[in-house]
C-alpha cells in the first residue's frame, strides 16, 4: 500500500515541483520543504509513503544530504510527515482533507451605479490625503516609544485632550479627557453602551422612529428593546418618555435629525433633560454631523446642558472618512467606569497611528481649515439641489434645515416607490425615507420622501449626479 | 427672585468675561455665547434670571445690537435661555448641576519601573518609524477614493491578499483572501470566535493550563467554560480532549507554548487534528510569536495540517507594535459566514490607513527585511540571557526553545516569590510563572520559574536591565 520513494529515480518524478526563491543552502531547504508539504497536501505522496532516505533524495536531486534532513525534520515538526526508528520518514497518516469549494462571489457587489446619492458618506474623494500625511509624520515622529504599545482602552491621551478642547469650543462640549474615550466608530460606542445598560437592568432604550436600522439592532444584540418615539417639525416627541414606564436611555440625534433633518426644539431639549434628571436615564446624544450646519452657527451639543446625564457621541465619519474607524464617546461620570471597564475587557482598540495623527491634525489646525472647506463645499451642494428643484422638480421640496450631508425631498403622495424604481432603472442610487422607519413605528400618511446624501459624489461628478436625480423625479 | 440683568451697567458686572478669539462679528458672537454659557453653567447667572434686551447689553459692551441677539437665540436654540413672547429672555430653569468630582489619578500608573522584563511586547523602539511612513506614503497615495468608506468587515483586499501570501510562504497556512479577517488583535477576533461559538451550542473551550487570563476571560464573557489541559514538556496533553466530553474547540499555541516555551509535539499535533476531525471540533491556534525561532527554520503553522477544522490567528503585535491593533485571523470554510457577519453587525473594524500600509509593507518586502532585523536583536539577546545566567547564576536554567521574545527561569524549588520581591525591590518588572497558571489546573510542585520577557527592553537599556535580572537570580 505504502509505496517506497526510494525505488523512484528522482524528486521530479515523485511529482516534486521544486522551485527555490532565494539561492543557497536556506532557500534550497525551504523550496523543498515548500514542494514536499504540497505534494502530501496535494495528495500526490500518499499517508503512509515512506519517502527515500535522505541520502537518495539528496542524490536524486544533486542536493547536499543535510538540506534534505532538515526538510524532512521541518515536516515531521509540522506534523506532514513521522520519523519512527527503524520505520524511516513516512507521509503521516490523516484523514484526506476535503476539496476546498470555490471562492465565493465578493460580499459586496460593486453595485454598478453611475452615481451615488444614498446617505451617510462623504465626499471621500475630498479627504485631505497630503494633509494627513504630513500630520501622520509629526504624530509618529514626535511619539514616544511607550505610544506603541498596549495601552489605556480610553485611547491615546494626546487625542483626548485635542478633543476636549475641540468639542468644548466647536460644539459646547463639557469634556474631561479622563471621561473621553475613543471608539472605531459612532457604532462600537453604542455598542458598548448597550452592553453596559444591559448589564445595569434596562431593558428598553427610546430611539427616534425613523433613523438606522443598523444601530438599533446593536441595541437589540445586548438584548435592549428599541422603542421609537414619534417624530413630528419640532424632533422627537419627549414626552412620550414620560408615558412609558421603564426606558433607562433615549438614543437621540438633537443637532440634526437622521433622516428627517429637523433640530430638536429647545423646549424639548429641555424636556429630555429633565426627564433624564428625575429618572436617572441617561440620553445618548449621536452628534454626527454636527460640524455642518450652513444657515447659522451650530446648535451645540445637549450634552453642555447635562453632562451629568447625557453621553456625547461624535465622529471622523462624517468629517473625515468612514475608513479612519474614528469616534469618541463623552462620558458621564456615573456610567464612565463601566464602559471604560468593557471595553479594556474586549480589547476594542484603535490603532494608536491614527489617533495621533488626529490628535496633530486638530491641534495644527489642519482640522478646522478642513471643515471650512467641506462646509462651503456641502452648502454649495445643497443649495445647487434646491435650486434645481425649484427650476425641474416643482412639485418636490427639501425640507429639513440647511445642515448636514444629506436632504429630504418630500415626494407627492404615493409616488415614493415608483421614484426609487425610476432611479434604480437610471443606476443612480437613492434611498426612500420609508427604509428609515422603525418596524414598530406607526405608518406615517404621506411621508413619501427621498433622502438624499448630496455629500457623497466626487466633486466632478456631482452636476451630473443632480442632473439625474432631477429627470427621476415627478 | 429673578434678578433684573437690565438694571445692570455692563456686561462685565454680570460676570461675563468675553473673550474674543476671531476678529469680526462672527468671532464676537461666538465669545459671547462662550461667556454667557459659562456663566450660566457656572451659576453666575441663576435659573429664571431675565436677561437685558438685546439693544441694553449691546450698548452696554460697546457691540451691535445683531451679535447680542445671535448670541441669545443660539443659547435659545441649545436650551441655556428660554425666549417667550413678553416676558422677554431668560436663564432656563434646570435643576443645578451636581459639581463635577475632581479627575482621578490615571488608570495607568507609570509604575515607576527602571527596567520592564514582563513579557509580551516587543522593542518598541526599533519600530520602523520612517519606513512605516514611507510605506503609509505610498500607500494613501495609492488607494482609491472608496477605500476611505465603509467597507468590508474582513478588512481591505489589499491587505487580505498580501497577508494570503506572506502567510503561505513564512507559516505554511491556507490562506484564501476571502475567508481572512482582519481585526484589532488577536484578542477581538478571540472574542468574535467565542461569540460564534456560543451561538452555536458549544459551552466548553480547552485552553492550556498556563497562558494569560486575559484571553480565559475573553471565552468567558459570552458564556463559556476554559477547560486547562495539562501541559508538559511536549506541549498540551491533546489526549485529554477525548476524556472530556463535550468540548467544542480548544485554544493552543502549538510553535510556542505561551509561557512555558516548549512546541507541540508532531505527535500530539496530529492528535490535535484527527480530535478536531472526528468531534467537529475547531482548533484556534495562537501563532502570537511563530516567526520568532532562532534555532532553526519557523515550524510551520498547525493550520496547514488541516484547514477545514483550524482557525490560525496571527499578529502585528509581537512583529511590529501592538499600538498598531492589527490582527488576523484564517478561518474554515465552516464558521466563516458567521464570523464574518458577527464582526460585521458589531462594527469592529480597523483603521484603513494602518491597513493599507500594512499590505505595501509586505508586499514591498520592508515586512520581512524589519523580521530579519528583529530576529537577529531577539536571538542575540537570549544568547546573552544564556550566557549571562550560566556565568552569574548558575542554579537558574532557561528552558524551552530558542523562540519567540521571552524565556523562563527555572528557579530552586520555593524561590519564585522571593526572586518576584527581590526584583520589585530593585524596581525591576518581572513575572513569575505561577501568574499565568489557570485557575482550574492543578497547582505544579516544583515549577519556580520566572517569565523574562527580553524583547521588551529597548537595545540601550537592554545590558542594564539583563545586569539587574542576575543580581535578583538565586
Amino acid at each position: 500500500m505504502a509505496e517506497n520513494w526510494a525505488t523512484s529515480a528522482s524528486g521530479q518524478a515523485l511529482g516534486i515541483d521544486l522551485h527555490v526563491d532565494v539561492p543557497g543552502p536556506s532557500g534550497l531547504r525551504r523550496g523543498l520543504t515548500d514542494a514536499l508539504r504540497e505534494a502530501v497536501r496535494g495528495g500526490r505522496l500518499a499517508p503512509g509513503t515512506r519517502l527515500p532516505s535522505s541520502r537518495t533524495l539528496a542524490a536524486d536531486l544533486g542536493i547536499a544530504r543535510n538540506t534534505v534532513a532538515d526538510a524532512y525534520a521541518d515536516l515531521v515538526a509540522e506534523g506532514w510527515l513521522t520519523a519512527r526508528q527503524g520505520s524511516g520518514t513516512r507521509v503521516a497518516e490523516r484523514p484526506v482533507e476535503a476539496p476546498r469549494p470555490a471562492p465565493g462571489p465578493s460580499r459586496r457587489a460593486a453595485g454598478g451605479l453611475r452615481h451615488d446619492l444614498h446617505p451617510g458618506t462623504p465626499d471621500l474623494a475630498s479627504f485631505p490625503r497630503a494633509e494627513w500625511l504630513k500630520a501622520a509624520r509629526r504624530a509618529l515622529n514626535a511619539a514616544p516609544n511607550d505610544a506603541l504599545g498596549y495601552g489605556d482602552p480610553r485611547g491615546r491621551p494626546e487625542l483626548r485632550t485635542a478633543l476636549a478642547g475641540y468639542l468644548a469650543r466647536a460644539r459646547g462640549v463639557h469634556a474631561d479627557p479622563e471621561r473621553i474615550v475613543i471608539c472605531a466608530g459612532f457604532v462600537q460606542g453604542l455598542m458598548l453602551l448597550g452592553e453596559v445598560l444591559h448589564a445595569r437592568g434596562v431593558r428598553d432604550v427610546a430611539v427616534e422612529s425613523y433613523g438606522l436600522d443598523a444601530h438599533w439592532n446593536v441595541l437589540t444584540r445586548p438584548g435592549l428593546r428599541s422603542r421609537p418615539l414619534p417624530l413630528d417639525e419640532l424632533g422627537a416627541d419627549i414626552g412620550q418618555l414620560d408615558a412609558w414606564s421603564g426606558v433607562g436611555a433615549a438614543l437621540l440625534t438633537p443637532a440634526h435629525q437622521f433622516p428627517l433633518g429637523v433640530p430638536l426644539h429647545p423646549d424639548r431639549r429641555a424636556a429630555a433633560v429633565d426627564w433624564a434628571r428625575r429618572t436617572g436615564g441617561l440620553i445618548l446624544e449621536d452628534d454626527y454631523d454636527g460640524e455642518f450646519r450652513y444657515d447659522r452657527q451650530p446648535v451645540g451639543a445637549l450634552q453642555g446642558l447635562a453632562p451629568d446625564r447625557v453621553v456625547y457621541l461624535g465622529t471622523a465619519s462624517k468629517s473625515l472618512a468612514p475608513g479612519l474607524r474614528l469616534g469618541w464617546m463623552v462620558l458621564p461620570a456615573s456610567v464612565s467606569d463601566e464602559v471604560i471597564e468593557a471595553k479594556g475587557a474586549g480589547d476594542w482598540s484603535c490603532g494608536v497611528l491614527d489617533q495621533l495623527t488626529l490628535a496633530e491634525f486638530l491641534d495644527s489646525g489642519a482640522y478646522d481649515r478642513h471643515l471650512r472647506a467641506a462646509r462651503l463645499r456641502y452648502r454649495r451642494r445643497r443649495d445647487q439641489l434646491v435650486t434645481a428643484l425649484a427650476e425641474h422638480a416643482p412639485a418636490v421640496r427639501a425640507t429639513g434645515i440647511a445642515a448636514g450631508l444629506h436632504a429630504v425631498l418630500q415626494l407627492p403622495p404615493g409616488t415614493e416607490q415608483s421614484v426609487i424604481r425610476a432611479a434604480a432603472w437610471q443606476r443612480l442610487g437613492v434611498a426612500g425615507l420609508s427604509s428609515f422607519r422603525h418596524e414598530s413605528a406607526a405608518r406615517a400618511e404621506g411621508r413619501d420622501a427621498l433622502v438624499v446624501g448630496y455629500g457623497t459624489p466626487a466633486d466632478h461628478a456631482w452636476a451630473g449626479a443632480l442632473e439625474m436625480l432631477c429627470r427621476v423625479l415627478p
